[in-house]
């Protein structure tokens, strides 16, 4: 295991002020996650994500302080695909102060078959940000606010990280536009009920940049550091008022990984986001932020090793938020 | 506002031993409260809910040694309804010790539409544990288990609570049996795919026992005391396991407010259960646990009075889980 | 084969007055059902209709003056199942003279999830009288106007057939009962909305009594007879108004072979009524009527080479409505 | 009333040699339709169909022989939208013998949700051919087929109904387009499933422009001939074989009428298609063609004054299919 703080990744080497209290914990999760009898399989429709081996893994844990360190690969880029989600969602709340919640509600899904059948029992507003519907209006609002929503995200991403080198997969974006006809029905469909406000194709080019940035479990770990600081960034100003900060948590908690929230829940216990990438962010309050990656996903797009290790985690700290 | 531990309640005046720390944030809540604009309407399908004055506003404050306070109505005794069914399920967790999550999910519902359809797309077996139909396959093993569900919830209540005037109403659960077609149907549809083991009507009988226990603010602040303290005990024994009452604090977070779970998670942040009868438990693990009364409900059927005041007492200390 | 008309066969044997038009064509497709690759799987959930062979089949013809005569098991008696609610649904519209279609639509379910989620949506009041739902609505009304549903339609067979063997298998009702919990579960919802005047249970006998009359290919094509001689019955009295006997048909044409109703319409182009007992009855008007057996049914309930059967007389009659 | 036959109107008058035999009963239903209490409300999504008075009626029969009469304003062009698609439905049909089926069903909707949710559930196969996103799979395979579906459909209708001055209506096109978010949703979801083989927006082009032809009933009632004749063309050429005429008519039974199929069949009683124009065609096989206008449409979106015309027309002449 190797470890540094966010300042220090950004330039030069530097000695640590954390804690680094959980290293002995996170290598005790990678040791366990290789005995794992099934990793799961890797997303298969984006081609550059579907060769991973999902036998890889890192895990990232940074303190609020900025320290960060981490196992196995968690200095490997991968793909953030939904897990960018949080951050357009705290970008635009951040932008309009609430308004975002006219367009798209804080409920759970719930819904096996997913949003399309729901989205039209509640007239084109999505059940929550997290969801591809309503995550195509999160992008929808903060492109319309700052006229490059996928750039607003990765410049965050970038900023709170200290990485500058986090970037858009334009590969990654093609192939998700060519797997895009669930999306494009999805977003037409908002549209015949007025909850869209950019033509179609240029919301669904925003959104899949913003979906094929690529980063690590460190850069992660660290740019969700305001999460667990109750909306504070890297540089002491403040991204979102305490009370969103919250609020972005607990729509993590209830409806942060697809139809498994609850079970996430249960098993982990704090509030976190997966995505198709293979990758997991996950906000212990007041403590730190937690940033797992292994490609091989669940039937329900969760990373097998990334919930497994999460849940190795909050039993062997106590440190769930029930 | 007066305040007792429940060890005192249950025999003779003691000094308290506990810290009072949330005595004033309550007080202030209470007088808030009075200015609310629109308290909602008491439930209407049973008579004796219909005539309670929507203004009437009780909370209790239980903390981890037994110290219970309370301001306005907190000892007036309501109807329970839907919060027996956390003791329900933690009595037939205790038991079974896990085998209960084979009939049940631990989902959020999701469905405005309610859960009958989700039970159909989902063969029977219900969401989580909080929905009716879910509720009713947990009461349908705790019967199983023990010859008597209904009288041993209101048995763990007394207990906790140290209040043996706990009981049955009659009339109450003559009125839910009255108004019970779409719970027969529940049931019998969860029969027919063998989710259920007995009898409809007997589990019906059983069912409605259960949820007619009155209780008040302080019996139920304390008799959920052992939610905050890891699954202990008032008497220092373990009724669940800290990892089950880590799992019962998750699955009320995510399910325990019908269909307005997320909001209440946003709102609130603390793991909460409600029933029709206008009260609402919520925990704070380590901290204490809360129960507010009021008997106006909202839409979704949760006490507008009672949201409201949970909302106020984690904005005010700072207590929520995220 | 053999032929008789309704009157025969109810005493002596007379000499035939019809024209027996179809008797070769339907010598041929008894020949041809024999070729069938599959026949399909009879009903498992009632014993007395599992153990039947796939392989049986009858066809019977009904001229309009009562001659009848078939090929096969055309005088086999079987049960009735669903093709009961046909006429149990002309005696309620005969007595109620349209009342009935306040609490039952008139419209395909189209739903291959089955009514009950349908029954949610559109608050309790099933699209048809087809479905156990709607079926379930017309037994409830029927019932309440005379006080024996069940006995009316049995008389009703008998005295339009000629054949006073007619009669319920108490064996049948009681296995329909006993996997009766979906159709409970059915009732009970309805009620729960105010679509269902009898106690359930009562309502529930009444309906499992009624499915379980046993009627052969003879007794049903001759029972049917008034839909093809626009609700005249075997006497010349009139059972329906001859609007309301194309009503009826328009019904069955639409909605009377589950799921299967515009495949039915589209293959076969008759209106027709199917049970899982493997019977169907499709009408002519003003040329015939036709009862078709073959116990072995296909995915939807339908029997397979029933279809087939009937699917063929068409396109060598030439005789659909289209 | 004026009367001609399709050759006639073609070139110069000539003798008609039909036998007008329904001339009095159509000029009494014209009156009666004078005389409706609510005539309903024109569609308001299309500007041009928006300004249409509802108290505007015609009605044509042509019988089998090409001889076609009228009454009202059944010389009137109007804006044929979905009737368009039994006539492309029929030319996809005869074209490619059936293939057509693997993409669509032939079972009634029956949601009155409409077909997005049920597309969902039947992995991306819609009901029928007459819901929006059947006509488009219909549009898809025939515009794969020919390079030109409108241009297919707009020359079917003019050949056949003699009339060589039908034509699109770009402005309607061009509206359909402006409120197309909702097709555009359908065609994206379905394309997700791999049942649309064009690019979506040359779909949506060549759908809109299919449903602006512009038509009366004098050239709709010729024009649907085919189907009254076994198939047979105006010039007696076979466009579809005689079981096909009859499928189509099936379908149109079961499914021509948005949610009210049921409804019609029961009131009218023959295969009908309907349009939000305010036009409906029906089929009396072996007999005639109908075609009736008038714009004020129902909550369904058919023609108010239409269904009762037709209703009427089978009442008065004992000529449904039942």
């Amino acid at each position: 295991m190797s470890h540094t703080s966010a300042a220090a990744r950004a330039s030069s080497p530097a000695p640590s002020s954390g804690s680094h209290r959980f290293s002995s914990v996170i290598h005790r999760i990678a040791e366990e996650m290789n005995t794992l009898d099934d990793h799961g399989t890797p997303a298969d429709y984006i081609p550059m994500l579907a060769d991973a081996d999902p036998r890889r893994f890192g895990m990232a844990v940074a303190e609020p302080d900025g320290t960060v360190y981490g196992v196995g690969d968690w200095r490997q880029p991968f793909s953030t695909q939904s897990i960018s989600k949080v951050f357009a969602l705290a970008l635009a709340l951040s932008l309009d102060g609430g308004q975002l919640w006219r367009g798209v509600g804080r409920e759970p899904s719930g819904n096996p078959f997913n949003s399309l059948v729901q989205l039209e029992y509640e007239n084109g507003i999505p059940r929550n940000p997290f969801i591809n519907a309503g995550a195509l209006v999160v992008t929808d609002r903060l492109q319309a606010l700052t006229g490059d929503a996928a750039g607003q995200v990765r410049d965050l991403l970038r900023t709170e990280s200290g990485n500058a080198a986090i970037d858009f997969v334009p590969q990654v974006a093609a192939s998700e536009a060519a797997f895009g006809d669930r999306n494009a029905a999805l977003a037409h469909f908002m549209a015949s009920y007025g909850n869209i406000t950019l033509p179609v194709p240029a919301l669904l080019a925003a959104y899949f940049r913003q979906c094929s940035i690529e980063a690590s479990c460190a850069d992660l770990a660290l740019a969700a550091g305001f999460l667990a600081r109750g909306g504070v960034r890297a540089d002491g100003s403040a991204l979102l008022t305490r009370s969103q900060a919250k609020q972005v948590n607990a729509v993590m908690l209830t409806c942060g990984t697809y139809d498994a929230a609850g079970e996430f829940a249960y098993r982990v216990g704090l509030p976190g986001k997966s995505g198709v990438g293979g990758g997991i962010i996950a906000i212990v309050p007041g403590v730190c932020t937690l940033c797992v990656w292994s490609p091989g996903l669940d039937k329900r797009g969760n990373s097998v090793a990334g919930v497994s290790a999460l849940d190795r985690f909050t039993t062997l700290t106590g440190l769930s938020v029930f």
